[in-house]
C-alpha cells in the first residue's frame, strides 16, 4: 500500500504532499493504523512556524483516531488490556517514553522523560517507516504506544475534537488540584481553554470566568459551563471585570493559563486572590522571558504551578470523561471545519486565525497498492 | 516611668532619641513590658529607607524579648495557656490580625488579613501609648497578642538571634512541604537563608547547596550544616556549580529563595529540576517586575510557593525547635554585635553593610519615673 | 414574652412543652431569633435516646432558620460582614468554640475545640436564657455565633432540608479529597450519604454507587445523581455487587461511610479499591468496638479518615452551594413532614422510623407578651 | 557450578539444604549473582510458619548483597544507569512488578501488582533456575530486575542490617507524610520500628517516643534517637505514660504501628492526639478482624494509612540514606549474629525468639564445579 502524506519540509513554507509505503510487514509490538481523522492543534501552527526545534520534513498531527490495518506479532491487547483486533478503532497517547531515565524512574515524571518522543513532532519522515505523523492516510504505531479501543458509543469527532488539550488540561488539575467551591478564571478560550471550562467544572469548581475571544468562542464556553465571559478586545479593564466577578472582590482561588502568550502570565497573577493557586499551562513556546512581578507571588502567597504534556492515563481519563458527559461538553460540536490531506495548508490556515473551532483532516479513502 | 525610644521621624534620616511615658495603666487584656535585647531585621532597613508605606514616626523594632512590667486587667495567662506574671520573660509573635476579614475567616490566611498590623511596623508613635516598637526601653504588648513565656533554657539571644526570619521559614516550609531525601538549594545566606538551611536539614533535606556571600556568612551556614556553599561573588557559573551538585547535574528537588533581590528568582528556577519546588520567601519589597521566563514552568512543571510572614503557632514552632535543637543550630552565636539604643544608626547601619552576623539593641536600664 | 418549646427531660421519654421567657434584653453581641423551621436530625433521635453525655432537661434542635428578632449591642454585622437588621432571615453554625485552646490555636482544628458547645445538644434548659435550641418559638444566640443572613433566593426548606448533613460532609470531603474522576460508593441513603452523593458529584466523582434502602430513600439519591443504587436489604451478596459496579471489579478509588452502624466500616473497607481513600464519616454515636481486620488496611494501602462536625466555613459552602445548585440537588424537597412544636414527639418517631425524607418542626406563631 | 541452599520443604519444619546448579548461560537481562550477605528477615518467620501463601519448597531470603558473577546479554547497567561488571557488589530490589496491570498502569501503585512477585517468597524452587532467594550460595535475577551497584563507601552490614524495613519505611512515610516538628509515636522496637525512628527523625520529627522491649532493643533505639522508651512489658499504663511524654499530653502528631500484632493498631490510635495521623505498617500477615472502635475514627478525625512493601526508588532512597547517615543510624551494627548456609534454621531460630539484633547468613565459598 501506499499512503499519502501531508509534510512539512520546510518550515513556514506549505506542507507537501508525499508517499510513504505503508508497511504490511511491522516490529513485534507495532501497530498500522488507517487513519479517520487527525485534528489540527494549535501546536501544529507554532511547529509550521519553526518556534521549536523539531526534525524536518515531519509528518505532523498528534491527535488521531483511526482503524487498526495491521497488528504487529504479540500485540494482541490495547492499554487496559481489552483485546485488540485488525478493523478496531483506537486512539492512543501520541508520546513514548523511555521508562528507564531518572525522570521516568526515580522522580515518576515521564512527562519529562530525557528521550521522549511524540508523534507528528519528532520523528523525520526521511526514515523509515516514515508514516510517524496523523497528517496522512496510514500511521505506524510504534511498539509501546499507549493504544485504546475505542467504545461504539465514543464519536470520533468528541476524541479528536477534545484532542491534547482535555488530556493536557487533566494532567495540569491533577498535578494542581482544584477544591471543592473554588471560583476559577480561565484565561483563553481556545481548546485548551475550553477543555479547561469543562474539567474545572466537573472538579468542584463553584463559578468559572473566562476571558478571551472572540465571541463566538465566548458563546462556546458559555455553553460548557462558563458562568461569566469577558472579551479581552472588547474590554481595557479587564482585570476590574474579573475581580468583580469574584466573592467580595477579592480575586480567584484558581487561575488556569490557558493563553499561551507570555504576558498571560502576569495578568493572571492579578486575577488570583491571596492564596490561590495558577496553573501555568499554556507556556509551550518558548517566548523568551517576560516581566512579572516576584514580590506579588510573597506577598500573596501565590502557588504557580507548572504542567507539561500527559501520561496513558490521563488520555484514559479523557476517553471516559467525554463518553460519560458528551451530553454536557459536546466536544464533538466543535469540530467546525473538515479538510481532505490535500487541503492540509487550508486546515493549518484555519487554526491559525482561529477561524474554526476545530479543524480536521479526514482523508477520503486510502490509496490500494 | 519615662522610656527612651529610638524613632524613625524620616525616610533616609537617623534614628531620633525621644521619650515617651511607659503607661502603668494599661487597657484590660495589654501589657507592658521592659524591653531586654531588640533585633534590626533586614526588614528594618528597607523600612529606613522608605521602600514600604508606613506611618512615622515609627519606633522599629519586631524582633523583641522582654520582661512583663505590668499586666492588664484579664492577661492571666500566655498563649499556650501558661500562666503570665510581672517579671516573666516573654517573646511575641509581631502582627496582631483582626480575626474576622475574608482572609482571616473564609480562607484561613491570617498572615494576609486586611487589617494586620506589626508591632515595629504599624504604629505611629505619636499616637498614645507611643511604645509600640522594639528600640525602646518600653513596648506596650495590645490585647490579642499571642505572648509566649519563654523557658529558663533558652537564651534571648537564641530568640532574637532567630528572629522573625525563622517564624518565616517554617511558615514558607509549611506551606510548601520539604520531602525526605529533597536535594535543596538555598538562595541567600543571610538570616533567613540561615534559618532555612536549619529548617530544611530537619525537615528531612538529604543535600542542602547554599548560594551567598560573603565568606564569613557562607561559614555560619556550614556550621549550620550546609553541605555545599558557592560563593556569588566569586563564580561567575554558578548554575554551573550549583547542577554539578544535585544528583545527576539534574538539579534541586527544592529552591528555597531567600535573597530579595528579584533577579533571584529567575537563577532560581535554572537550579530546579524538572517538576522541583520552589519557595519564593525573600521577596518583601515591591522592585517591579524583573524577567522571568513562563515558558520553563511549564515545560519543566515547576511549583512556585509564595508565603508571607508567619501566624503565632509558626513562632511557637520556632521557639520550641530552638530550644531542643540549640546545640545543632547555634543561632544565639549570630548575635555578633551589641548596641545601646542611642547607638540604634550605628545598628542599622551594620546590618546595611552585613558587617555582623545580627545586631541587636540592648537597652541598658530602664529610666525610673 | 414567652417562648414554648419541647423540652427532653429525661431520656426516652416523651418531650415535654414548657414555656421561657424570651428576653429582650441581651448581652452585647447576642441575639434573639423567632425560629421559622427547626430540623429533625438523627441524631436527635441519638440524643432522645441518652446515647450521648449531654444535660437535661435540654432543648433538642440544631439545624434551624428564623428571623432576628432583638440585637444585642454591637451585633451589627453576620459571619461574612453583611450587615444585619431586625427581621432579617438568617441560619447560623450550632457550635460554638473558645478560639483559646490546644485544638483551636495550635491545631487549627476547631471542631475538636476543647470547651465546644453546640445549640440543641450542650446548654441546660434550665439555665438562663433557657432557649438554646430549635425546638422552639425563640432561640438566643450567644456572642460568638457565626450568623448568616439568607438570601431572599435560598428557600428555608432547602437550607433546613440540607441541614447539618451537608455541612458535615463538606468538611469531610475538604478534609480527605476526591479526585477529579474518581470512583465513589457512598454509604448509606439517609441525610448524609443524600448530601454526600450531591458533593461528590460536584467534587468530581465519575460515578456513585449507593448502598441503602428502603426504596424511596434510594430513588431519592438517584434523583440526586447517584449512577448505581443497591438496596442493602435486598441484595445478600451486596459487595459483588458494589465490586461488579466498579470498573474491573477491582473497587472504588473512594468510599464515603455514612451509616453509622459500626459495621458498615469493615464493609467500607471490602468496597475499597487497594490505594482508596474511605471517610469515616457515620461513627458519630460511640457504639464501641467492632471486629475490623487491620491486615486490610496495610496490604490494600487504605487511608481511612475521620471528620467530626464543622466550622462556619463550612455552612458558608453549604449556603452558597444550596443557593446556586437548587436545581440539581432538591434539597427543600426532601422535607417531606412538617409538625407545630407539640407535635414534637411525632416528629421524632418519624426521624426514627425513616418514615420521612425530613421532618421539620415550624412553630405556628410567636406567643405575645 | 553448584550453589548450596536453605530451603523451605514443609511448613514448621526445618530448612534442608540442597544444591542446585548455578546457570552460567541467562536470558537476556538475567544476573547470576554469588551471594555475601543475607539478611533474616521477621516475615522469613512468618512464612516459615505457614502464615502466608506461598509455593514450598522455597528458598527463603529477599534481603540480599552480593556479587555480580555472570551478566546476561544486554545487562549493562544497573537501575540508576550506571554501568554493571562482573565482580561488583550489588543489592536489588526483591519485588518484581508487570508494569501492565491497572494498578502498575492506571493507578501508579506497582507494590499492588496483580501479578507482583518476590525473591525468597514467591518462586518454587523446583522450577528452574531453582536459585531465586538469598539463603543460597547463589541467586538469579531475573530480567527487569532492580539492581543498584553498591558504592564501596557503603558496608554489606549496612544494607543487610537496615533490610527491607528500611524500604518499607521509607515507602510508609512518603505515603502518610510527616510535618516538621511532628510529636511522633513509634510502636515497636525490632527492624521495622529501628528504622522507623531513623526515618522519622530525618523527616522532621520533633520528639520520638517508642513503646517496645526488650530492654537491649530499647537501647538500640535510643542509641537511633528516641527521646523516650516504654518497655511494654514492664508497664500496665502505657497508654498514659505515651500521653505524658505528648505537648501537654493531648497525645502524638503521628503514630507509626510497627508491631504486628492486630491488637496495636487500637492501642495505637489512643496515643493519637485528635486529628493525628497514623500509619498501619506492621500488619503483614492476616489475623484476622481484631476489636477497634470506628468512632474515634470519626470522632478524633483520625486519618488511618496503610503502605504494602516499597518500590525500587524506595529502595535508591534507602541505600542513599545508608551512605550519608551511617554515623548517626549505625544499621551495621544491628548485624549481631552471623550464620553459614547449614545454620539457617539457627539464624531463623534466632530472629524468631528476638535474640539477635539482626541474624544474617554468610555463605562461606562457592562449590566450585
Amino acid at each position: 500500500m501506499i499512503a499519502k502524506a501531508a509534510v512539512l519540509a520546510r518550515f513556514r513554507e506549505p506542507l507537501e504532499m508525499r508517499e510513504y509505503p505503508a508497511p504490511e510487514r511491522l516490529k513485534a509490538g507495532a501497530a498500522l493504523v488507517r487513519v479517520e481523522m487527525a485534528g489540527i492543534c494549535g501546536t501544529d501552527v507554532h511547529l509550521w512556524q519553526g518556534q521549536l526545534p523539531i526534525p524536518v520534513p515531519v509528518i505532523l498531527g498528534h491527535e488521531t483516531v483511526g482503524r487498526i490495518a495491521v497488528l504487529g506479532e504479540g500485540l494482541e491487547k490495547d492499554w487496559l488490556g481489552r483485546p485488540l483486533a485488525v478493523g478496531d478503532r483506537v486512539a492512543w497517547a501520541s508520546s513514548i517514553v523511555c521508562g528507564t531515565c531518572y525522570y521516568c524512574r526515580v522522580k515518576r515524571q515521564p512527562t519529562r522523560c530525557l528521550a521522549r518522543k511524540a508523534y507528528g513532532i519528532s520523528y523525520c519522515a526521511d526514515e523509515p517507516p516514515h508514516l510517524h505523523g496523523g497528517y496522512a492516510e496510514y500511521i505506524v504505531l510504534l511498539p509501546g504506544t499507549a493504544i485504546f479501543r475505542l467504545p461504539e458509543s465514543l464519536a470520533t469527532e468528541s476524541v479528536v475534537g477534545a484532542g491534547c488539550a482535555l488530556w493536557t488540561v487533566i494532567h495540569g488539575v491533577e498535578r494542581m488540584g482544584i477544591g471543592w467551591g473554588d471560583v476559577v478564571v480561565v484565561q483563553g478560550s481556545g481548546p485548551v481553554g475550553l477543555a479547561a471550562v469543562a474539567v474545572a467544572r466537573e472538579a468542584g469548581a463553584s463559578r468559572i470566568i473566562v476571558t478571551g475571544g472572540p465571541e463566538h468562542r465566548l458563546e462556546r464556553v458559555r455553553r460548557f459551563g462558563a458562568d461569566v465571559t469577558i472579551d479581552v478586545e472588547a474590554h481595557r479593564d479587564r482585570k476590574g471585570m474579573v475581580l468583580e466577578a469574584t466573592p467580595g472582590g477579592h480575586g480567584a482561588d484558581v487561575v488556569m493559563e490557558c493563553v499561551g502568550h507570555p504576558a498571560a502570565v502576569a495578568e493572571g497573577m492579578e486575577y488570583c486572590r491571596d492564596g490561590a493557586k495558577m496553573l501555568v499551562l499554556g507556556q509551550y513556546g518558548d517566548a523568551g522571558p517576560t516581566p512579572i512581578n516576584p514580590h506579588a507571588i510573597t506577598r500573596k502567597q501565590l502557588q504557580l504551578q507548572g504542567s507539561w504534556g500527559f501520561e496513558p492515563r490521563h488520555v484514559l481519563g479523557a476517553l471516559e470523561f467525554l463518553e460519560r458527559s458528551g451530553g454536557r461538553y459536546p466536544f464533538a460540536g466543535t469540530v467546525t471545519h473538515r479538510f481532505g490531506i490535500e487541503q492540509a495548508n487550508e486546515a493549518l490556515e484555519a487554526t491559525r486565525t482561529w477561524a474554526s473551532g476545530k479543524s480536521v483532516i479526514v482523508p477520503k479513502e486510502a490509496i490500494s497498492c
